[in-house]
C-alpha cells in the first residue's frame, strides 16, 4: 500500500475525518483508543523506574524556545503564534481585509509563544537554573510544519518520552535501556522494527555538516518500520538521542553536585505506532491478534 | 483562596510546573490523572444517546476557521500560526538577528492554520458543504489568548463537548438535556454549580450589542462555581450554546432533506473541572472523598 492508498483507505473506514488543509486531520474514536491504550502500555514500560511525570500543552515561551537552538538548526520546521492587540481602529481595517479576501494577518504579533518542536523541550524550560538528576515522563506536543499527504506526517502530534538528566554516563545507559526496551515492545505488537542510526532534519547547508556530526557519533537512533513496502522511505516510530551537554548548557541544568549535566531521551510518536499498527493488523481493530488486543487493553 | 494563593499551592503541590509565559503551564501526575478520570466520565454521561466521536488537535485550516465568524468577534483571543519559509540567505539573516535579540519572526509568514477557539470548531470544517443530522462527542483544544495569573486560566486547554446538527428544535431539546445532567455531574461531584445566562467575550464596542443580543435570547448558559468565594467572579466550568444558523449557514451544513440545520454544544473545559476539584476537596486527592475518587476512577 502506497501513503494515498493508505490515506483513503483511513477515511473511509472512519479513522481520518479529513480538515482541508495538508497534514490536518480528524481521529476516529478507535484510533484515538489504540493511542490512548499504547500510551498506557508505555506508562507500564517506563515505570521499572522511577520518574517524575509530567504533561504540557502544544505551546511554550519563545524566549525558552529560542534557547533549544531549534530557530536557528531547524527553522523550516517551527512554528510561531501571532495574536491581535490593536483598537477600535485596528480591529476595524483588519475586518475590512478579512471581508474582501486580503491578507489581514499583518496586523498580528508575536504572542511569545512558539510551538514546542518535542515534548521534552517545555521540560528543559521548566527546570531551567535548577540543580537536578534523574528521569522525567513526559507526554506533549510537538509541532513539525511539513504538509503532506502521508498519514504517518502530521503537523501537531503527541510524544510520550523519558528524559533522562544525569551525568554523560548515565544517559547512555537511559539511551540503551529504553531503546532495548522499546524495540520489544514495538516487535511483541507486531511492528517490524529496525534500529537506525539516524540525524535531525536539520536546515539548509550548514545543517548538511550537522546531521553528519550527529550520524558519525551515532547521537540519534531510530525504530523504524518499512510502512510502504520496499522502494519507499522508512516510517520511524520512536528515537532514542543524547543531547550531551546541548540542553543543558543552553537551560543552565547542573547536577545536584554543581557539575555539569546531560540529557537523553527516548521518545515515541505515538499516533503514528497506531497508525502502524492499523497498517499492519488491518482496519477492523476487533479483528487484531488477541494478545495486541489484551496488551493495549482494546 | 486568591487566585495568587491557589497558584503557589498548585505548584508546591506539584500540580503544576511554572513556564516563564503567563497562562502556561506543565501538568502533574495526579492533575492529569483527575483530567482523565473526568473525560472517562463525560464519556459514560453522553453514551446515553448515539454519538459519532472525533478527536482533534489544536489548529485547523485558517480558511475554515474564518467561516467562524471569530476572527471578527473574538479578535482579541485568537492565534494564528507563523512559519519560515526562507532559503539560506533569510536564514543568514534570520540567524544574525536571533542571535543580537532581534525581532526575527518578522522574517515568517502565515502557515494557513490557527488555533481553533473551541474543540467543535474543526468539526464545522470538516463536515462542511455536507447534509448530517445527530450528535458530534469531541474531545479536543481551545485556543484564547489571555494570558493570567489565575490558574483557571490558560492559554490553551482541553474541551469535551457533545455537538448536535439538527433542526432547531432538536438543538434546544439537546442543549436542555446535556445542561441538566451537567449540572447534576458537577453537583454529584461536590461541586456547587449554579446555571447561569452568559456572553461570549465579544470584541470591542460592537461586540457590546453583540453579547447583549446574546443574553437577550439566552443563547449562552455557563455552569459556574464561585472558585475564591465572594467578591471574585465566578468560574465558568461548562456552558451549553444554541448557535442558531450561525455555523450552519457559514460551513454549508443542510439536513438529510436538504433544509437549513441549526448547531448546538455542550462543552467542558477539563482542566477548570479538575481544578476546581482540588479547590473543593484538597490538593491531595488521596484524600478525597471515597465517593467522589469512585466516580473518577483514581
Amino acid at each position: 500500500m502506497n501513503p494515498t492508498a493508505f490515506r483513503r483507505a483511513l477515511v473511509e473506514a472512519g479513522h481520518l475525518l479529513p480538515l482541508p488543509h495538508q497534514g490536518s486531520w480528524g481521529r476516529g474514536a478507535d484510533l484515538e483508543r489504540v493511542v490512548l491504550g499504547f500510551v498506557a502500555r508505555l506508562d507500564a514500560m517506563y515505570s521499572d523506574r522511577p520518574q517524575r511525570t509530567y504533561h504540557f500543552g502544544p505551546l511554550m515561551p519563545q524566549e525558552s524556545f529560542q534557547r533549544t537552538g531549534y530557530v536557528a538548526s531547524q527553522t523550516q520546521l517551527v512554528g510561531s503564534v501571532d495574536v491581535f492587540r490593536g483598537g477600535d481602529e485596528e480591529h476595524r481595517a483588519l475586518l475590512a481585509e478579512c471581508e474582501t479576501g486580503e491578507d489581514w494577518t499583518h496586523r498580528l504579533e508575536p504572542a511569545g509563544l512558539m510551538f514546542a518542536s518535542a515534548a521534552c523541550h517545555p521540560l528543559y524550560a521548566a527546570l531551567a537554573g535548577q540543580q537536578v538528576s534523574g528521569s522525567y515522563l513526559i507526554f506533549g506536543h510537538a509541532f513539525r510544519h511539513e504538509p503532506s499527504e502521508d498519514p504517518f506526517r502530521t503537523i501537531t502530534f503527541r510524544q510520550k518520552e523519558s528524559v533522562r538528566v544525569g551525568t554523560h554516563e548515565d544517559c547512555v545507559e537511559h539511551r540503551d535501556h529504553y531503546l532495548e526496551r522499546a524495540a520489544a515492545l514495538l516487535t511483541s505488537l507486531g511492528l517490524d522494527v529496525e534500529a537506525e542510526v539516524a540525524n535531525d532534519p536539520f536546515f539548509g547547508r550548514a545543517g548538511k555538516l550537522m546531521a553528519r556530526g550527529q550520524r558519525a557519533a551515532e547521537l540519534k537512533r531510530e525504530l523504524s518500520v518499512q510502512a510502504y513496502g520496499p522502494g519507499h522511505p522508512r516510517t520511524a516510530l520512536a528515537s532514542a538521542n543524547l543531547h550531551g551537554p546541548h540542553f543543558a548548557t543552553a537551560f543552565d541544568l547542573r547536577l545536584p553536585d554543581g557539575s555539569p549535566a546531560e540529557t537523553a531521551c527516548t521518545g515515541f510518536g505515538v499516533e503514528r505506532v497506531a497508525l502502524a499498527l492499523l497498517l499492519v493488523h488491518g482496519l477492523d481493530v476487533r479483528e487484531w491478534p488477541a494478545e495486541v488486543r489484551r496488551e493495549l487493553a482494546l
